[in-house]
């Protein structure tokens, strides 16, 4: 066994760039939007690079829900993103690390991230019992098992599963929060966080901090400030589309963004609309993962170019064009409205299949469009035009 | 409006050869095995060929539940069965008919064939009336609403739905019943059927009838003889696997083959088992369907060549195997047990897609190697040691 308090002490004296020679994770920077803090980057991971500004689609349990990974690979997805808390609970890390970690257990060969935990087990866990040391919480599974999970837990279990970005263990508050409980919840995630990064021994994996602070942004500066000056590979932004307003919301991004430095990746956890992540890309971020296209497409509602398509919605039940005549994904090359009704109506599982197929494409595409007017340097128009388009549509 | 009296008068002065020129449909018999009752044939349609022995999946709602139009074309299906039942009550037949037939509808440009309703009338719908007319049902679905299907409205729906081979209205009797019960229904589908292709306008289409009778020989070699008196393109036996024994139901079969023509093809209707395919071909059968394969995928039952394999069962937890190692689907060439079973276990919509395309796999393969040891003169051997194999199986 390593001596993780020697580790800590060597990191504390390394130099943050050198902090992880041996991984392959990396960011580059390729190019910052003239009117604006977009920026257009590339990750290098040991499965492969991604393009940033990216979306990550949401694999709770070990799969995209309704997608194969040649779905994925098809859709264009660069790295997708798993539940530490739901695969701890099962099948459990244990068997997963014996597979080769997510990517040999789910037959996905390009990037992952896992989330730590942290939301979940305050967001679906009973029973909740927080110390400095860690959580115990009964599951929301196994007929209440008792769990406990500390900063060290969180990485190990991680480490099993072997995604190519890991993230720290955080406390999630919920909203809205008094200025003192953001504050201790704050202070207990940085000690968390200094903790995560001291356990951590796989050098192959990036690990990120997460700001936290509420919806305070004297806290999320000092949050940002306090994980950069410990050193991380990259730097989230989480506790952040739980119930506030938008302004808000975007409030804090730009409190934080200014403390996370210019060449490491940014992430925003958990967000969100179309318009969220075309807002919050004009505000530096650079990452981005939320089941909203996913849960939509299973409910029936689709994004498209002119609104949202409800499905169900008996106007389409002769419809014969595609969900979205300006879409080029599979399901509007291949099937009517009306046949997509028809699925929806007679609850065949193949309707899912393609409402996900057409969402995911929907987000992956913007997000491709979004990376090619920065590219342009047209990014502040490309946002002035998507939005106010965003503002007149029909549903 | 053509007349259809006039019509009915025209084909009984008709050869029966003659009866459908202008339909693509026809039926080569390519070879017989020397020491079965085996054959190998084609069936052609307007919307390509269909090699025999050949098992049909069915897709009741217009889908082939959790599989693509893709994902069958790449296991190799050549012609899908659906529900005229089902359709006509949702989405309703006139829908499917401005999508042009189901073909349009569903995206699928190989054959189908569409049952005629009866047998699902007679297994779903509530307070069934039979009159040598036709059946007043309620239905499973609205709300109890009364609808009445005929023989001519039958074909009326079926010729909406645009299948490349429809079936003649039967009436479907329970098991055990009566020899004078069974001569009753046996009647009155005769009637049904000769009104079937009196009814019959498009061209385009082949019609079956269908052999009753319950499970006595005389009868059923009665039906068979009078069908073909009549004339149709194709014959099916139905009324079979409803819970007699498999040598009831095999000398069934034998009791109606004989009778029917050499030179077109012969279909066994919701037959089953692997077992059952190969003992009817055996018997000269060419056509098959069942709900088995699809419908234990999605209980994650599994056929092998080694016997079932129930995923949920514990001693695949850690099983990094295929389900089967001499499977050659995408499922066995991408996916561990251990994975499919927690995708089962975790109620994931994937699983039941992706046990789908190896059960598919395991029929359409079965039926591959059928026709290939026909061609090669080995059918006979084959069954016996397949067979013998399944004998000492496992499960």
């Amino acid at each position: 066994m390593r001596n993780v308090q020697q580790e800590e002490i060597n990191i504390l004296h390394t130099p943050i760039s050198a902090l992880h020679t041996d991984t392959v994770f990396s960011f580059s920077l390729i190019k910052n939007d003239p009117s604006t803090a977009g920026r257009l980057g590339k990750i290098l991971t040991s499965h492969g690079e991604i393009s940033t500004p990216v979306f990550m689609p949401v694999g709770t349990q070990a799969t995209v829900k309704t997608m194969s990974p040649q779905d994925l690979t098809e859709l264009g997805a660069e790295i997708i993103l798993s539940n530490t808390y739901h695969l701890f609970l099962r099948p459990g890390h244990e068997l997963i690390r014996e597979f080769g970690g997510l990517h040999g257990f789910m037959n996905w060969q390009r990037p992952i991230l896992t989330d730590s935990g942290g939301f979940q087990v305050f967001s679906l866990a009973d029973l909740r019992k927080i110390t400095d040391e860690g959580v115990t919480f009964q599951s929301h599974l196994d007929g209440g098992a008792k769990h406990v999970i500390t900063p060290e837990a969180a990485i190990g279990i991680q480490e099993a599963l072997g995604a190519d970005i890991i993230m720290a263990f955080d406390e999630c508050i919920p909203y809205p929060a008094t200025r003192d409980y953001a504050q201790e919840a704050l202070d207990r995630t940085l000690q968390w966080a200094e903790r995560c990064r001291a356990a951590k021994q796989d050098r192959g994996q990036a690990l990120f901090g997460i700001v936290q602070g509420g919806m305070y942004p004297e806290l999320r500066k000092r949050s940002a400030e306090a994980l950069v000056a410990t050193g991380f590979d990259g730097y989230a932004i989480g506790g952040l589309s739980v119930g506030e307003t938008k302004p808000l919301m975007y409030e804090m991004v730009e409190a934080t963004v200014p403390s996370l430095p210019e060449d490491q990746p940014r992430y925003l956890m958990g967000v969100g609309t179309p318009e969220d992540l075309v807002e919050c890309v004009d505000r530096g971020i650079d990452m981005f993962d939320c089941v909203m296209p996913t849960r939509n497409a299973r409910n029936g509602t689709f994004f498209t170019s002119f609104g949202r398509v409800v499905i169900r919605n008996a106007r389409y039940e002769r419809d014969p064009g595609p969900i979205d005549p300006e879409c080029g994904c599979s399901t509007c090359r291949n099937f009517s409205r009306a046949y997509l009704r028809h699925l929806f109506n007679a609850g065949e599982v193949l309707a899912l299949r393609l409402g996900t197929v057409h969402n995911l494409y929907f987000y992956l595409n913007l997000m491709r469009e979004v990376r090619r007017n920065i590219e342009l340097g047209t990014f502040g128009e490309f946002k002035k035009a998507f939005l106010a388009k965003r503002e007149t549509l029909i549903d």
